[in-house]
């Protein structure tokens, strides 16, 4: 239940990818047969992906995942514009990665404003309107969010970046497989999507840039993607990631389905049989496959190591940012209480999960949960305190 | 005759991937049992090569591969340093994306000595020391060209650059299995390799950066590579560079003895039967697998299709720069004329040849030069022409 983390490669994509190791190695910058022959697989890929998005194809660039594509959107964006103004609009709660990017700007001289997201973690399209200056170079709002998969008013606030010939960009990473992503419909200018969110390979990822947009090189190098990102095409990966998008879209609608079927089910038997817990962030404008619930009085890392003990992978937040002992700047930003934040678990449910599945997590999920928060001190074993707490919190 | 462009994946490296694909697929950052698999095998994969490059498992970044490294050691260096200084030292004939780095940190302000290499492709010592001011923060030479093979004292280099406390980096992508690439007996404070030049997986590279030295970041992002470098771990590519460098050096010795043997009986051939025929560079101090050829009066291009007609696959310079309709920088360094520049093939020898395929490639190249040639308009066909020319020659 931590397919927002990464997935498997699937079989399809495997065998789609595995000619392209051994045997058609050939460099698709070289200019002989075997080059060649890479660079019209690389073609197709490239092709196969852009018609998926509703781009052309030479507006496809393929690059190492989602955090490349992410840093090189927004310095690439700034360093090209910041002649026109050096402000630049996201969210408070980006992936950890656009932050720190966006942090690096800040110290260069870039003004970030970082829209509030409120309780809900759903970005209002009037603060985005607001926020516009005539500084503004760039807008940078994630499409779903990686860790309480809210999912952020794109066309709305496309809509508004138009008419200000504002840049925008959306970080697609955990949308792909169940939120249209074709670029058009959502009129976005750029677009970053990695290919292990969606069993596609790890280490390749593809950033939409507009044609004509102005943008700065982060890889300089060589011919390939033309001339804006140097070295050596992964051919095999790009027709690994081309074949996984192809079948995460054919299989939307069905996969969609049964996501949400899963995804309500967990849901209801957890709010309902597991007491002091919340699904964090908007109820219904999620993608299916994140649900992220606070576990009051226990902390995530003790529950996350005793799923694990029993079968049941899940995690504390994002996996780029573990090893981190600040709360997650996700909750910090719905303005969680850090107690509250600190128990929280995010279940994404992958496309191969069954009810039976989700059946025997939840068993797992009480008994864990029931479990620590017995050896908690900060459990309440007796009910005249939650009573007592709750009117805290209310006063709060 | 291409292994300089690009290897074929090995049938032990591929062996060595696939699991880490369909089947131990985590997420090396998640904290369950799929994620620490993963972490550990990365670890492993990380151990090994350290091991084998003489460094700290500490000091072993991985990267999407050499153009990635060279991007980052110029800009991470550059930019960390800029405060003592802006001035760079490096050769004319370092490779397309570092030559590219270099370009764009000079648009920012710095200042960057490109040293000579004469008539042979080697660097002067003597000239980077000459070089340095107190201005200096980075030593940039390559350790072997990739288009004409010659090799760079780097160890006295070092000696130098310890002298006067400047960081030396390498770009060693075309030395791994020929050369020492131990960073101790190089002397080097960092350096870039990259698998897939040594029968290892497209889009993975690794850079050395010595313990304790400053650089800042090019991809921004989690955790990942001590919180260096972001992105998701491709561990499968991790795993097979590790494999691919431990077979690399373990078969060293073996290859070297094989693939010198067919080059100097390659060279011996070419330049006896083929007249007006020089090798490029220095004729020892080359890396025994690139062989750069200038066939006078005709053109790199229309060879090199013929060769790949007949079953030959070589190179006009680098795969990288291929689709420029430039003249080779690296030959231009050399101080060539454009005119036999413009006939320049790069034959560089896998370890997988054999003395038999050799003869085979000789007569094609024998056969194609010969027709090319008298078809050519500057071809004399007059025996006193040639005199003339060489007399010509002689007074330029």
């Amino acid at each position: 239940m931590d397919c927002a983390a990464t997935t498997p490669v699937s079989k399809q994509v495997f065998d789609a990818m595995t000619p392209y190791f051994c045997e058609n190695f050939g460099n698709a910058n070289s200019l002989h047969s075997y080059g060649r022959d890479a660079a019209a697989s690389l073609n197709t890929a490239r092709e196969k992906i852009a018609s998926l998005l509703g781009a052309n194809s030479t507006e496809v660039y393929f690059t190492s995942g989602g955090v490349e594509c992410l840093n090189w959107a927004l310095k690439g964006i700034a360093h090209a514009k910041k002649d026109k103004g050096k402000h630049i609009i996201t969210s408070a709660f980006e992936h950890h990665a656009h932050i720190k990017a966006c942090k690096t700007l800040e110290e260069e001289g870039f003004e970030v404003t970082y829209l509030p997201v409120y309780e809900d973690g759903v970005v209002k399209s009037s603060d985005v309107e607001k926020a516009i200056t005539e500084k503004t170079i760039l807008i940078s709002i994630m499409l779903a969010n990686n860790e309480i998969g809210t999912i952020q008013p794109i066309e709305e606030i496309s809509q508004i970046a138009k008419k200000h010939k504002i840049p925008l960009h959306t970080d697609a990473v955990q949308a792909v497989g169940t939120l249209d992503i074709n670029v058009k419909n959502l009129g976005v200018d750029l677009m970053s999507i990695s290919a292990h969110k969606f069993y596609g390979p790890k280490g390749i990822g593809v950033l939409f840039i507009r044609n004509g947009l102005k943008i700065n090189k982060l890889i300089e190098g060589g011919f390939q993607e033309r001339s804006m990102r140097g070295g050596t095409s992964n051919v095999a990966h790009a027709v690994g990631m081309a074949k996984a998008l192809e079948d995460a879209i054919a299989g939307q609608e069905k996969n969609v389905a049964h996501i949400k079927k899963l995804s309500s089910y967990l849901n209801k038997r957890i709010l309902a049989e597991i007491p002091h817990t919340t699904l964090v962030g908007h109820k219904t404008r999620r993608v299916p496959q994140i649900n992220n619930f606070c576990f009051d009085f226990i902390e995530a890392e003790s529950i996350l190591f005793r799923l694990d003990m029993q079968g049941v992978c899940a995690s504390s937040g994002s996996a780029c940012a573990s090893g981190s002992l600040e709360p997650s700047h996700v909750l910090m930003s719905l303005g969680i209480p850090i107690e509250r934040a600190q128990g929280s678990m995010r279940f994404s449910i992958n496309k191969n999960l069954s009810m039976k599945d989700i059946d025997q997590a939840v068993e797992i999920i009480k008994e864990v949960v029931a479990d620590l928060r017995e050896m908690s001190p900060l459990y309440p074993k007796d009910q005249t305190l939650f009573k007592e707490i709750k009117r805290n919190e209310k006063s709060v």
